[in-house]
């Protein structure tokens, strides 16, 4: 890693310092640090020039104008939970950060919706609208601390969007602050509107490059009344993949289901004590939610005992506990050069084909392998590892990794199903997207940012 | 109504008849009377100077290069059920039926989804995916006949998308020809995937402005192991509207919630003979499906029965029927210069104040009005009529369909929940979106096509 010190130019501070209160901005060597990255693999350390933190819209809009007139690039950041390197300074920048834009501006029940700055952490709104029966359903990992900004900037997946959807099926409406400091609305308040382009969609996953998005209206869901879980035990995760399809054949909808092979469940097991790996070598966790839980969760359970599954429905609470441990499990994996974490998703039948090749190629390579997946939908978390990070290791490493990638594709899948293409996956952008779409995207890229200010490099694939 | 006659440029007619089969192309005028216009009102009646039907992805392709090279506007279609005029030809077009584009070309019941030319019929796909227990949910009153490409065109709702939402929402990846014939895949065929910027989103309910649909992969959903069916009936509208946000507050989730005000069950019963009007001067018709379908109707009629609604349980057959009725009612009301069906949606809070408005606007304008509503998306269908096409009437029943959008905008709602802008609601557009809004969709139109030749004059406003 190589720190660069990049000085701001002297005009568009003052500027900075004219628009803005003294503690809305700093140049300290050690905030340029923490900024600099988010939790995404680091490959190409930079620093910002200035890190600065927005507290309105008109904040937002001054910074932008004020970058605009200086071709400063403007990196746009919530939380900084990515895993894709979406929110890594570019050399010079400033990181734009919208923690302290935090307030639930509106939360209406009748209309169960909510209108919210783009710094609102996921779970405070969660709360929020647990007081009217409500709930905001994406749920990335990340939850108890990323931004709902963050969210709509990655397009956040989570647990809970095998039934209720990811963050665009959520988004209604966006306050969006364009590369010229122009504020614009898009979308509704309603939950269905078809005036013009959908450009809310285009606005959601975009990760900051084609505008800057300063609010959302966001559509809620039902808390539900009912929740059962499953934790089921196989033999093999071949099994285990099964019941994801003997479920779907069975037409119950889990809220979540999530599987985890062996070698999750020994890492799990020396993390927390617990002794999961004795009890089988693939764990299904099936959660069931609404007035039909109980009768999903009955179904469920009988077919996948048949399949071979050890069903515990003894001890309720155990189930939901390991939900959680599921949850925060990600947190354990802070990717380096020596381990690293994927998020591809495949066709939910190829689970199984694709889990059998991953293991294949990581025995080929030399490198460990442990996978978790949103089974529900098809979109695997496996993680790769060598003990050490010694030159032929890594290369292992990092064939075993493009291999995976090369083999998802192959399979009908894509290479992210919900972290997004930030940084870290531009390399493997071109595997899955032709070179016109690719340029396509380039050409709105130009259209929303002429200048490239926006959070250059990230999320689309420059000019070859 | 002027006819135009316009010839077809003897060059691009060569090419035509070298690329295409001679029943592919119609010039006679006959054909180019029947493909000038869709079932949206016609206010600017222009004919096509040839219609072709595309039997293949090249077909699409070919006539799409040969209108570039000449400068040729291409007016996409699909059943032509469209009804905002998105499908009406401009002035010496070609119209390009996809019609006969009709197979479903994959149908994966463990994927749960399937991949089908624009031109498969809404309800064959839902046939074909009902062997396997599955349903494609996007449901237009339209969907016997109207094709799976023209909902895409203009994201199409319905009446199950109240739980399980629109075309948008069901839509994974899309096959579109580009204006300059280019071909590109977007999307993936997983349930989740965040690969770049959304273009599937953007081309959905584009209604052939930026480019062709020739193929969609579509996701299924789970064709309900139980179905319940309330018809309740109110006193009057305001109940019934209350109705909707106690079912709400009761977290109960309809797949389909209908309302239908007093002069409407007066229209059917005028139709079909039925005592409905008898019966309460609003019917709310409430339909629950899957597992828990039972509870939740028991939840819903109580609660209604509670705000003075009459549940009929006796005979739930007859609920189902009046579900069937409304769905085909849309087809009683053919718009005309004396009648015309509007399609805005209002938050649901709203929906109550927002009948009363209609109601006090047309009796002060002295027109005609019945409403009815997809009532559990805010989303109202009223018709205001008025008895002869005598000047001050056709100025009476314009004054009072202005007035019912501006206050549908006052209220927080959008001009067009799901019939799509086409042609005939470019004049109310600029109520709802800002210039800058509008100027941006203009520019993503021009980077789609430069040369401005797809569906021209549809979905956005031109530059002032």
């Amino acid at each position: 890693m190589v720190a660069f010190e990049v000085r701001l130019n002297e005009e568009f501070e003052r500027g900075l310092r004219s628009s803005l209160r003294e503690n809305q901005i700093s140049v300290s060597p050690a905030d340029l640090r923490t900024f600099a990255v988010d939790q995404g693999p680091v490959t190409d350390y930079q620093e910002p020039a200035a890190v600065v933190w927005a507290e309105s819209v008109a904040d937002v809009q001054a910074v932008v104008r004020l970058a605009a007139a200086h071709s400063v690039p403007v990196v746009a950041r919530g939380a900084g939970t990515g895993v894709s390197g979406g929110a890594h300074a570019t050399a010079g920048c400033v990181v734009l950060d919208l923690e302290r834009m935090n307030k639930i501006l509106e939360l209406n029940p009748e209309d169960e919706i909510a209108r919210v700055e783009p710094g609102v952490v996921n779970a405070d709104l969660n709360s929020a609208a647990a007081v009217h029966g409500l709930m905001y359903a994406p749920d990335p990992a990340s939850y108890k601390i990323s931004t709902i900004g963050g969210n709509v900037a990655t397009n956040a997946g989570g647990l809970r969007c095998a039934k209720y959807g990811v963050t665009r099926d959520a988004v209604l409406a966006l306050d969006v602050v364009l590369a010229d400091g122009e504020l614009i609305h898009t979308g509704h308040r309603t939950f269905k509107g078809v005036a013009g382009y959908d450009l809310t969609s285009l606005f959601v996953g975009s990760e900051g490059t084609l505008g800057i998005v300063v609010g959302a209206t966001v559509r809620l869901k039902y808390l539900p009344v009912d929740v059962r879980t499953l934790a089921v035990f196989f033999p093999d995760v071949a099994s285990a993949a099964a019941g994801v399809l003997v479920l779907g054949a069975k037409r119950v909808q889990p809220c979540i289901l999530e599987m985890l092979d062996g070698a999750s469940l020994v890492e799990l097991d020396s993390h927390h004590g617990t002794d999961l790996s004795q009890r089988g070598n693939a764990l299904l966790l099936a959660q069931f939610d609404g007035l039909a839980a109980a009768m999903e969760a009955d179904i469920a359970a009988e077919a996948l005992a048949a399949l071979g599954g050890s069903v515990n429905r003894e001890d309720p609470a155990e189930a939901e506990r390991l939900v959680e441990l599921r949850r925060n499990n990600r947190g354990l994996d802070v990717d380096s050069d020596i381990t690293v974490g994927e998020d591809v998703a495949v066709p939910r039948s190829q689970l199984v084909h694709y889990i059998a090749a991953l293991e294949e190629m990581a025995a080929r390579h030399g490198v460990g392998v442990r996978i978790i997946a949103h089974a529900g939908d098809g979109n695997l978390h496996p993680t790769f590892w060598v003990p050490e990070s010694e030159a032929a290791a890594v290369a292992a490493l990092n064939a075993a990794l493009d291999e995976s990638i090369d083999k998802a594709l192959e399979l009908g899948g894509t290479i992210t199903g919900e972290h997004g293409i930030g940084q870290y996956k531009l390399k493997w952008l071109p595997l899955e997207q032709a070179e016109s779409v690719l340029q396509l995207q380039r050409r709105i890229k130009d259209l929303f940012d002429p200048q490239g200010i926006l959070n250059p490099g990230k999320a689309i694939t420059s000019r070859p």
